[in-house]
Parts: C-alpha cells; sequence; structure tokens
C-alpha cells in the first residue's frame, strides 16, 4: 500500500546569472511535488529508520544553497531536482539502528519532504517536555543557538555596554536583544515595521526604531553611544554602525538580511571602512557550526531553563502544511509582513 | 640677535565641505613661511629646552589632522595658522630640564618650524650608532614601528601561511613584508609602478603585481591562496582580498591610502561584506599608539639589530630643506613617482 510522499523540489537557481541574488518564487524555483508515494510499511531501511516530517524551519542559510554549483561557498549548493534540505523536527515510524525506536523525536538537516529513510540525525533532548516541538525551530533551534553562540563567542558582551542589534524582531535578533538584556546591558534594536518594533519593547529593548521610518545613520547619530553591533542585515545598518560606533568596539557579522534579494553587483557599497583602523574596530563573521562545539554544552545547559521559566521569549509566525513551506521560505526572507520566527508546521504527529 | 625660524603652516583646510578629503596642496593648504625669526641664545625656556629640527617624517595620519574641527576623530585636528606638528628628529641646542642635555638627541610629536622650545619628547635611543637619523623615519620610526606592532598583535602570522600585503612598497608595507618573510611566510603583494614591484621582489616578496596593470580582485583570484591580508589601501583592494581570502583568516586593516585623495562620498563601496561571516573573517583596526604598550619593547630589542646586520632593508626617498616639507607630504599621500618611505632633512647639525 502506498501513501503520498509529497515533497519540496529545488526546482530553479533564482537569477542564473549570478546564482546568489533575487528571490526564489515559489511555484519557479521552489516546487512543491505531490506526485511521489511511498510504501511506509515496505520501504527498505538498509539498517537506518523511516521518518515523518513534523516541523520544518525556514531559515536564511539555504538561500546560499539554491545557488550555481560553479559558486563556491561556505555550504554545497543543493542539486537540481531533489528536494530542499534544510533543519526540520521528525518523528520515526520504523527503525533498523539500535538506540533508535519508533516514536523518537529527532532532528537536523532533513529533505522537505513528507516521509524519509535515513541514516542518522540527531535526538532532540526533552521532547514532550516544557516545550512545544516548534520551540526547536525558533528559540531552542538554529536561531537561539546562533545568537547565543555569537553572543557568547564574539560579542564581548558586559554588563553596562550598549548593543546595537539590527533585525531585532528575527529569530536571532528577538534571541540577542534579550541575551544582552539578561546580561545587564543597554539595547538599542531597529525593525522594519511598527509592529515589530512594538515587539522589541516588549522583549525589553531600550532604545527602538522603525529603520524604515528613519534611516539607521540618522538614528544612531541621535542615540549613541554604542560599544558592541550585532549585524542581521549588513549593507547601509553595517555602514551606520561603523559611522557611530565607540572605538575599540566589536561588531559580530551574523547574517545580511538585506543583501539577500539583491545580486552582488547590486548590493550597498560601504564606503566609511577607513573607520576601521581609525576606530580600531574587531569585525568577526561566524556560522553557527564553528562555535558549536565550544558553547553548545552551554547552551542546552542554560536556555531550556530560561525558556521553560518565561525568561527568554519569542513569539513564532506559524504556517501549516508543507504545500505552503516555499511560500514560508519567501516570507522569512522579504521579512515584514510576520513578527515572529517562521515555523512551517507539516504534520500534528 | 635673532635667527630666521621658518615653519610649515597649516593655513586652510583642504576641500573645507568634508574636511576629510582632498590633497593639501603646498601654498594653499600648508604654507611656508620664512617669516619668524628666533633669539637662540635668550628665548625663555621656562623649564623646557630648545631644539633644532634635523629630520621630519611626513606621515598619512597627518592627514587627518587637517580637518575641521567639528569632525570628530581619531586625533585631535590642527589649529589654523598654526603650524603642522608630525613625527621629528631634534637635536638639543639649550635645556633647563633635569636630564636633557645640549647634543642630546630626541624624537617624537613636534611642530615642523626649525627651532622650538617644547616641554617634552622622547630621547633617541642610541644616535650616532649603526644607522643614519633618517632611519628614525622610516625603519626604526613609526613606519617599522606601526608594521611591527600591528604584525606581532593581530597578523595571526606564522610560518607556511600567505599574506597579502597592499602598497607593500610604502614605509609600511616594506616592512611588513620582509617581517613576514622572516617568519617564513609566502608574500604577495601589490603597488602602483613597476619600479616599486621590482622594490618588492628585492624585499623578497614572492609573488609580486603592479594594481594599475591588473585589477586587486584579477590577480588574486589567479593566486589564491592566501590566509593573511595586510591592507594599507581600503577599497578595492579590501574588498578583492574579502572576495578571495581562505576561510578563518584575518585582515588588519592599518591604512587607507586608496581613500586619502577622496572625499568621503566618493569612496569606493565594499559590497561583498555579506563575506565576512560566510568565510569567518577576523578584521581588525588598530592605531600604533594601541599596541606600543605591548610590544614596543620588542621592537627596540629586535629590529634595530636586524637593521644593523642587513636583514631588514628600506629605502628611503630623502627631500632637503623644511620649504619642500609641504611637496614632500603631497608626495608621499600620492604615492606613485618616488620608491622608499618620504623623509625630509631640515638640518644636518
Amino acid at each position: 500500500m502506498t501513501t503520498p510522499n509529497p515533497r519540496v523540489i529545488f526546482a530553479k537557481i533564482p537569477e542564473a546569472a549570478q546564482g546568489l541574488g533575487g528571490l526564489p518564487l515559489p511555484g519557479e524555483h521552489l516546487v512543491y511535488d505531490d506526485s511521489p508515494v511511498i510504501d511506509l510499511e515496505n520501504v527498505p531501511l538498509n539498517g537506518g529508520f523511516l521518518t515523518k516530517m513534523l516541523v520544518l524551519s525556514p531559515e536564511p542559510a539555504l538561500r546560499e544553497r539554491m545557488r550555481d554549483p560553479k559558486l563556491q561557498s561556505y555550504t554545497t549548493p543543493f542539486i537540481l531536482g531533489a528536494p530542499v534540505i534544510g533543519f526540520g523536527i521528525v518523528v520515526v515510524l520504523r527503525s533498523e539502528k539500535e538506540g533508535i525506536k519508533v516514536g523518537d523525536y529527532m532532528y537536523g538537516q532533513t529533505p522537505w519532504e513528507a516521509y524519509t529513510v535515513q541514516p542518522y540525525i540527531e535526538v532532540v533532548p526533552n521532547p514532550g517536555g516544557a516545550f512545544p516541538l516548534t520551540r526547536y525551530a525558533s528559540l531552542l533551534g538554529t536561531p537561539g543557538l546562533s545568537a547565543f553562540v555569537g553572543f557568547e563567542g564574539l560579542a564581548e558582551a558586559a554588563p553596562g555596554k550598549t548593543i546595537f542589534v539590527s533585525a531585532g524582531a528575527s529569530g536571532v535578533g528577538s534571541m540577542v536583544v534579550q541575551l544582552s538584556k539578561l546580561k545587564g546591558m543597554k539595547v538599542i534594536a531597529s525593525a522594519g515595521t511598527d509592529e515589530k518594533v512594538e515587539y522589541l519593547k516588549s522583549l525589553g529593548a531600550d532604545v527602538t526604531f522603525n529603520y524604515k521610518k528613519e534611516s539607521y545613520s540618522s538614528f544612531l547619530a541621535k542615540n549613541k553611544p554604542f560599544q558592541v553591533y550585532w549585524d542581521n542585515v549588513g549593507g547601509e545598518a553595517l555602514e551606520a554602525a561603523i559611522e557611530h560606533i565607540e572605538p575599540f568596539s566589536h561588531i559580530v557579522c551574523c547574517g545580511s538580511l538585506g543583501d539577500y534579494q539583491r545580486a552582488p553587483e547590486e548590493r550597498y557599497g560601504i564606503k566609511n571602512t577607513t573607520l576601521i583602523f581609525k576606530r580600531r574596530l574587531t569585525i568577526r563573521g561566524f556560522l553557527v557550526p564553528d562555535l558549536i562545539p565550544k558553547f553548545a554544552g552551554k547552551f542546552f545547559a542554560e536556555i531550556p531553563a530560561l525558556v521553560a521559566q518565561g525568561k527568554l521569549k519569542g513569539q513564532e509566525s506559524i504556517i501549516e502544511g508543507l504545500e505552503n513551506a516555499p511560500d514560508a521560505f519567501l516570507k522569512m526572507l522579504k521579512g515584514g509582513e510576520s513578527v515572529g520566527k517562521v515555523v512551517v508546521v507539516v504534520a500534528k504527529e
């Protein structure tokens, strides 16, 4: 007996000429395909296990993989015609693997399809505990972990300092805002809608602004000093932060949301890099896996408890159905409309 | 009896609208004034001492001080109508200060004038020894010290690594090239004339190019990998280095020679800052005084001996006469024509 096994296919490279700019459009670059079927009872496991997708997490890093394979980058490119692969939470339906049993919740990089036979992903710690599973795609997932390891490792955070966080209402940004407040820092944070600015205030941000109403540079000129800048945006925000940050400050480059929609040649050009030495700045970039060995233990020791105690909050913008995953991805990349981390709930057990 | 005491006056802010772009022109912004006189025997010392200027060192950092005082920067602005102040080597003619006697050679920040009554500058170590005094304005002066402290403190230099040095034939650049070779590194270096490229080869650089004949990006694409970038130039060179450097690399921002001639809004805009996190780069800027406490001791313990042994070389482009100091400063800022650190010999004892 077969069951439908729909999936989301990487069908076309956005802006093929460059491969790294432009938005992937649902139905064109990311295509929902409901034609595959699977025999859940008899599909060979080859020593692995069969999982059912429950939750998937659309994240900016996936955009990087939707590129011309000739372009080098920090991730392997997706294969045209194959499913998108991203962070997801699954439940085990059958298993031939020692230590993994039916009903286990697991998470990690997994294809965007309803059912998958896979060799290994990680066991979810504490499933069915104090958190809904979607938390593992937000506060306790990639965004939360990214924020935590970068903040611990590179931000030189300290009580009394002021931090500026761009895209402060994003999954990563909202976590950085809250970690900074827990650390005893003053927080300046920006977002692109008034609703998000309100959200920032609810998270404890001290000074907030809507960068679509007042430019980064104009606002920071009036609201400095600050000694740490957490960059989720790049471009204009990074230039404004370099322009107004205190000497001997630290900038953490975590993302460039402002650049994902643009081809490389259309990106904003930063003209004030001469201030890097005049201000004696330290600018560091990281990707989550670099810092996981050093800080993941601390993350899992501290953060779930803070979430359970309500000391760390995080809104989620939940979208239902695998068929809507391409739209959810686009919504996340474009930002704007929704407050909170975009999470796709594919199935409820 | 009076003696002429000519000086170089900061007479006008270059490109007043911005105050930080454009070249200072001799006779307009920097004016040689031979009208002052001084009574060398009777001028009151007020507990200080009287010095005669021997050598002065035109350095890029002076340009920063020739600005509109309303613009904040890392140095205090020069006073309009007062002499330029910069690094110079002087000899003491009279002294009322304990420990400082006639005939002592001293160096430090001193006005661009023939004779000065001053409260204190530093005693030159080992004068009249193995080096001509001009070395204290090149290898053993600000350029050499800048290169040394930045290289020791921030370059993460190590045997087997490859470093790219822009403006490799400059005072700082030529020192970094040689320190890198002494460390056992491979050196890629750029300069703006074929004569300078030959000079780079004579210093031991392994791979060299004239950036006016082939772009930074094109050359680096063919000659990577490299793991350290020493940036003396900014703009296009920095962008190309970010584009082609290895992941987990280090960039040291020491200067932006490419920007001194341009107003801020005309500067080159770097569009690939998104690679800072994708490549996990560490970009750090410094000014010499920041690192002097930590590394100056090592500099004076190691570098004079290496200079004496001929293991560190440095050409000087010597210009004679205080009246030519404004031209010398312009020549240094524009680069191009001359090979070696520009040094002005004001008097020979």
